[in-house]
């Protein structure tokens, strides 16, 4: 077998069978393929395609280049969730402690952020004490005993992706929706969960900004998670403003404690919910309207909050910054965001608000960059509210103030205001599931 | 400027600019945009195409990466003339001296064979003492003296073509009509003559096969020579047959002395006067009427045979064995392959004929292989010709006979036999100026 064939097959559009995508593979990580024929491949799906078969090859194929996690020694249906990322998506940190209360495992890996979207474990790490590198054993305990557990990736989960990923970094071939499935799923499929939901974000702060090819994105994972055996459904959820009011680490974590608390902003709440929801019925839980009862009573009753708590003690975090929020570490310096001008908030562009949110120091422009837990944006007005002119409308938080100009600028100018009110817009898209596409 | 920002543009279909290509190339030769980033590029080319303007900038930008010969020591108009490749194509050895006995500078760098097709540096080197590795100086004096002379390829040309070229062969991106117009015009362009014939040759033994597909070469190199400033003419020939009747360095040799004394095949004939003809054309000899008139009647009064001569013996070659070719070294050993049916030969797999000449020494399976001067074929029957079971349709010869089984079982194979006789093809398809296109 030939990598030149292979390119040329799939550059005349045909599909690679199981054992060409193996000697492709396992080629590139052994460093027998080299990257110059990869990314010609890699160039070529981006124009071919891939087929649902060839795809779940290629996907199951990367899952298997590195550990492939047994989760077996915890008890019962393991549920995992991913998102494509969003900008002040925290709904991780209620999604998770509600499924566990009510009785389905979570054992999540979750990723940190990078560039204009947060991640999980940054925002479990601004909790102090709160430990997201445990070992395998103790993962396992944690979620055998309160029944969730969320870390940081551990092991060597699919280096196939780890190396395919930094090859289309470089080469414009990022953007493709099989190379996207292939590497969301592979990590996915190699955390070792039974039961996946994808949170497929759209909108101006998603990575795919628009809501057909979302679909399409969604359904191309639905069919390789089924195909792989793993019970698999995606909500197409909007992210077309930020989620809630609070972007930055320390003031998600308040955010998401407000919520557990019975308070905390609408849409955030209705988005975790159905993500939840949606995570028991994966769990065969019940109907989609038993699950939604279920993750609402349990949510309104405190019965999450209690399990977040179990979850931040687990992890060795100070449960008492989670009773009393007010204990938190508090940025140094602060500065409000005024509207320029009077009328409806008729758009916002969200990934400008992540940006900005990193240039304060809140995210990370490289992996190696730190991050300040205390840095963020506090939204005030969203698409949709009326503003008359000077009203602030955002309020920008860090442990510095040179950012503050430049930022300041960023979120101003992310800010449409107009004349008219515009059309309120659903949270929840579509739902995917291997039958089809439901939108709403 | 980022090689990333280039290859994301050319992904989404858009012309790259004359700076980004400068950019790339210079990049690329220079080693600091790595083959992993060209071969995305390549392969985006591939889907995408380039813009007749962007093309022509891409081809000098290539061209200018080495030497670029300077033909002026050479008085008068210096025509040259670049055949796509073809089995049994040894058109250069009677229309180079045919166009220098019509007064028209003839410096042409030749290349050597490579596969299926042979070179024309080979069949001269198969004439006792020919040197084809002159220096500038006396390759200037030759064509000064005598009107041609033609040489291997010499200097630095186009290295960016040679870096190209070798990443496109081990990543499926040969097959490109953008690409293989730049590779081909990038060293013509180099090579420095003031105009250019190209023989783009269609059929089954040529690189490209389909019609159509031809006649879009043609074209893009006739706007790339003519946006270089260059007048450049293409014909499109048939290659679906060998070109008269001997494959194999001094069978080919032989057979050109034959056309050149007034004998020889007339399908050879044909399309050496029309190439030749085209050469005077651009040399603004006079109308296309004009021209043919002029070189028929070159050829047939033996200037050309005289010319060809002069081209021997400048080269150092022993003109005795062009005076009686009798005495060329002889092949050890010769195979008959016979029809295997009766009826009319109705297709000729002509590439495979050129294969079955390689297998028996006559060619070059790597660059480093060593021709056999004496092996080779001679077709006896072609398509249209009516055989009977048994007929000897062609012969094989070689130093060795360890070739011939492959070697005939593969010829037997590209002869198809039936029972109607095939309409007769034309031998010039086409005619390509920078007017358009003129179907035959």
């Amino acid at each position: 077998m030939r990598m030149y064939d292979l390119i040329e097959k799939k550059k005349q559009g045909e599909a690679l069978t199981k054992e060409e995508i193996s000697f492709m593979i396992g080629g590139y990580v052994n460093g027998e393929i080299p990257d110059y024929q990869m990314s010609a491949m890699l160039m070529a799906i981006c124009f071919k395609g891939m087929e649902t078969q060839e795809l779940t090859n290629l996907t199951l194929t990367m899952a298997h280049s590195g550990d492939m996690v047994d989760l077996s020694p915890i008890h019962g249906i393991k549920v995992d969730k991913h998102s494509t990322g969003g900008v002040g998506d925290k709904t991780t940190l209620v999604v998770a402690p509600t499924v566990a209360a009510c009785g389905v495992k979570v054992a999540k890996m979750s990723g940190r952020g990078l560039g204009h979207t947060g991640g999980t474990v940054d925002k479990l790490e601004s909790i102090p004490g709160f430990v997201t590198a445990l070992d395998e054993e103790a993962f396992f305990e944690a979620v055998n005993k309160i029944g969730v557990s969320v870390i940081g990736q551990t092991g060597n989960l699919a280096p196939a992706d780890k190396k395919l990923y930094a090859l289309r970094d470089t080469t414009a071939t990022v953007k493709s929706v099989p190379l996207i499935a292939a590497s969301i799923m592979s990590k996915k499929l190699a955390a070792g969960s039974d039961c996946i939901l994808l949170d497929v974000t759209t909108g101006s702060g998603a990575f795919i900004k628009d809501f057909e090819e979302a679909v399409i994105l969604a359904q191309t994972m639905v069919n390789i998670g089924e195909g792989a055996g793993r019970r698999t459904v995606a909500l197409i959820t909007n992210m077309d403003t930020p989620l809630g009011s609070a972007i930055g680490n320390i003031s998600e974590v308040k955010e998401v404690v407000e919520l557990l608390k019975g308070d905390g902003p609408e849409d955030l709440k209705t988005v975790c919910l159905h993500l939840a929801a949606n995570m028991l019925y994966l769990a065969e839980k019940g109907t989609m309207e038993e699950c939604m009862t279920q993750v609402k009573n349990t949510l309104e009753s405190g019965a999450s909050y209690q399990k977040f708590l179990e979850l931040v003690e687990t992890q060795r975090g100070d449960s008492s910054y989670i009773e009393d929020t007010e204990k938190f570490e508090k940025a140094e310096f602060h500065y409000d965001v005024k509207a320029p001008a009077a009328g409806y908030i008729t758009h916002m562009n969200t990934e400008q608000c992540g940006i900005a949110s990193v240039v304060l120091g809140a995210g990370r422009e490289t992996k190696e960059s730190e991050i300040d837990f205390t840095a963020g944006i506090q939204i005030h007005k969203k698409t949709g509210d009326y503003v008359t002119k000077d009203d602030i409308i955002a309020t920008l938080y860090s442990s510095s103030d040179v950012g503050f100009p430049t930022a300041a600028d960023m979120l101003a100018r992310a800010y449409e205001i107009g004349n008219e009110k515009p059309e309120e817009e659903k949270l929840i898209l579509a739902r995917v599931t291997k039958d089809g596409v439901e939108r709403f």
